[in-house]
């Protein structure tokens, strides 16, 4: 590790609250030094695919990232240079022509379901967190959010779940809580765990300065 | 919790590597301010037993453990005050007649398998730690512990594992992961675990200076 920028991977499984507690953490400090990358940005552009592939597109698979531009732009900012981000279009799962200037920022939280999976990724990180919560809980968070914030049917975030999500899930995610450095259970609610993340990120701002 | 000290709780099963965190912490802060407590200070004296009754007690229980004078004492500490802390006897399974002059301390960390179980206490915490090392990894360590620097035999460690350590660790110990604000995988060689924990404490200890 021979950067500069302090990186900080934020894993766990889909409604685990992870979101909730890097933005939590970024709010909190209100420092533009510190900011989040979420994996999700990163999706591989499908353009080369019928609109019917696309809808079958497993998008809970570790490859359905483009984990080599993310190491990349990660790499550039850990490094102090800013990066023009993709913009993803979750309609059409295709990249939006324009880009969007990210950075530079001392201080990455990079989040998504499956960054603690890649290995070179991995190794770039200073501290691994996996945000662990029950599995029910996870579900009934996504239910509700893919139905009122989606307007998703029950019954077609259910079939994905169980067909593609969960499997996954145990597949490719769970498994990564291996590489935690710290796990933190009950997500974004957890204010004793943001609390700390929070003055560790805070003393190496200080030392930074 | 209207004390003054500060109260951080850190469970795991035997041989997770919980006092090695513990005590790294302490030893990198190098601070009169923070102390350890230990668990097993705190086992019942059992004078009232037979010698035979006592080498068939169940030291693996929450019962083993008085629960209510290390709350006392605790709460004596977190005002600012010194306790007399009992000197056990694990040969004899009986309180020494002499005492150990314990604090004042600002900052208490407080070690033991079942140090999550107990409610009363677990609500003056202000940090709840449970250190997760897979079990068989925790077998190894205790059993070489145990062999190495107690002198037991191998089969009496193994039997003693088996009938009472394994049961009381997944009927009572386990449980109790469920309290836990943050959860530190394979204990004391976690250095950014330790190191995160380490930034908290110099940081109250400054909020106090």
């Amino acid at each position: 590790m021979s950067t500069n920028g302090i990186l900080i991977g934020m894993a766990g499984g889909t409604g685990s609250g992870k979101s909730l507690v890097s933005k939590r953490i970024v709010q909190n400090l209100g420092s533009d030094d510190v900011a989040v990358i979420e994996q999700d940005a990163y999706y591989k552009d499908l353009t080369y695919m019928s609109v019917e592939e696309r809808a079958h597109y497993n998008f809970d698979h570790p490859d359905s990232i483009d984990h080599e531009m993310l190491l990349h732009q990660v790499k550039e900012l850990l490094a102090g240079r800013a990066v023009e981000q993709p913009i993803y279009d979750f309609a059409k799962h295709t990249h939006k022509e324009e880009t969007k200037r990210f950075g530079p920022h001392h201080i990455i939280i990079l989040e998504g379901i499956l960054i603690l999976y890649y290995p070179r990724l991995r190794e770039l990180m200073d501290i691994k967190v996996f945000v662990d919560t029950d599995a029910d809980i996870r579900l009934l968070r996504r239910l509700k959010r893919d139905v009122k914030e989606r307007g998703r049917s029950v019954d077609s975030v259910l079939e994905q779940y169980e067909k593609s999500v969960r499997p996954m899930h145990q597949q490719f995610v769970e498994p990564t809580k291996r590489y935690a450095d710290i796990i933190i259970p009950q997500g974004g609610h957890n204010m004793v765990a943001i609390n700390l993340f929070q003055t560790k990120i805070e003393s190496l701002l200080r030392e930074k300065a």
